[in-house]
């Protein structure tokens, strides 16, 4: 079933083309428009059929379009509504996929003009790879999608994007802007700042005939690293976009790492243990 | 080949019903007797012919033995030593599987009299599922195993435990235990703790609106907190035994995690994505 006529993606890197992928797939969308600043990244789209047809021109891009949908860098997101938005015939749709929602929602809100309409979406798919090559049609499959309604938001233009999301084969969940940020700031970014610090106390780091402690890493490292190679950019405009929550959330943590650290220091065993049992029980719920 | 002609294993968890399982299967020892204090564990080791007989009186399980192997809990291991030394004819070699060597090697070099051979182990391998029913052949193929002797280490005893391990497959390296325990201290020690104050600080965690946040977790949560799943008392001793490194480690990863912690407040983006990059390029070298 056909949910839109046209869409255009803004941003034709791993999301993005994911996106396009998944309502060919589905047959969502008649055509699909890609906007870029890499002209052979688009080119390379459209060659491989995952969007018809491409601008390098914003306003042409978004000219004519059913839904815009913003799969771009966090930071890049309302500075991108702030140029589009002046170019959309009314009833435009407008989305994005930003891990961080409150300060987008309240700055969108603030910019898109009557008779056009917005609704913050995260859906919670990705990897540490990017870009177009990485892209598949079933990125979205089965995950959750967090949209983020305001007072201000459009019923109908939820219920539009919402089915978008489902149609991908996504659980869509409403969250408040702020509630979707603390909660994704505590089981997201904040691991990422973890494994961000742990790679930066052990790169480097020698024994005293001089061999590197990582030479001797094994799979428990590498699991707990492994988002560490995520793209640092992106994680930056992240952890600034999302500041408050991030810093309250590593406050958290480090008191509970300094809880650790004081059981050990005072040798007591069964302190530690209660606090290793407590950590386990609670991995173990995760599954 | 034939490497010895009789071993017994001291604890018949998922390290000693592996290692008895990898000597079976390619045919290193004539026989393998079990000891452990779980008599229903022994029995099944038994019937599944991982060992071929047991005893719960320890001195009857060494007695007469080539080699003993302790695959016990590290804090237990000086402990099983001090009581079994007594027992054994002349000539019979020790190793352990500890993953603190440190505490260990200086304390049975002391023990271990005139005429039989300690030497410290610790074979890199393992899984968050303990026990017998976990255990594989091929838990120890191709990982590496370090071997940690001091200047009383008899040359001879060292090859012998080295062959063990190089013919189940693992690539023996000889480290001195200093170095050992500040390695992994690093590359293990520090990286369970963090994953089990991570698990701490998430757990029990909600909004405003009372939804537990690890319900939005995803697959990056999962990997970081993977070995959170590990067994607590088996962690509790590994840090208590290594009380000296994980301080010092876990005041490296708090000053670095500090750092990002700052850069976030400043709104030093330029800071930020110096330390993520560093953080990335250390995580690719990885692989």
């Amino acid at each position: 079933m056909k949910l839109f006529r046209k869409v255009t993606v803004i941003g034709v890197g791993l999301l993005g083309a994911s996106l396009a992928k998944a309502c060919k797939e589905r047959d969502l969308v008649d055509k699909i428009t890609g906007y870029g600043r890499n002209l052979s990244n688009l080119k390379k789209a459209k060659d491989l059929k995952i969007i018809d047809n491409y601008s390098v021109d914003l306003s042409e891009a978004v000219s004519d379009t059913d839904l815009v949908v913003l799969c771009t860098p966090v930071l890049t997101i309302i500075p991108l509504i702030q140029n589009l938005v002046s170019q959309l015939r009314p009833g435009t749709l407008i989305t994005d996929v930003g891990s961080v929602k409150d300060p987008i929602v309240h700055e969108a809100d603030k910019l898109v003009t009557e008779g056009n309409f917005f609704v913050g979406s995260h859906p919670i798919a990705g990897g540490e790879n990017p870009g177009l090559e990485a892209s598949c049609s079933s990125l979205y499959q089965d995950a959750k999608c967090i949209v983020t309604p305001t007072k201000k938001t459009d019923k109908k233009a939820l219920k539009q994007i919402s089915a978008l999301w489902q149609a991908i084969g996504m659980n869509v969940i409403a969250l408040s802007s702020e509630e979707h940020d603390f909660i994704f700031g505590a089981v997201s970014h904040l691991p990422h700042i973890i494994a961000y610090a742990l790679m930066n106390s052990l790169g480097g780091l020698k024994t005293s005939n001089n061999l590197e402690v990582t030479g001797f890493s094994g799979a428990g490292l590498r699991d707990i690293t492994r988002i560490a190679s995520s793209d640092p950019v992106m994680w930056r405009d992240i952890c600034l976009s999302n500041r408050n929550h991030s810093l309250n959330l590593i406050n958290r943590f480090q008191k509970n790492l300094e809880e650790i650290r004081n059981s050990i220091e005072r040798e007591d065993g069964q302190e530690l243990e209660k606090k290793f049992m407590a950590a386990k029980k609670c991995r173990l719920n995760l599954i």
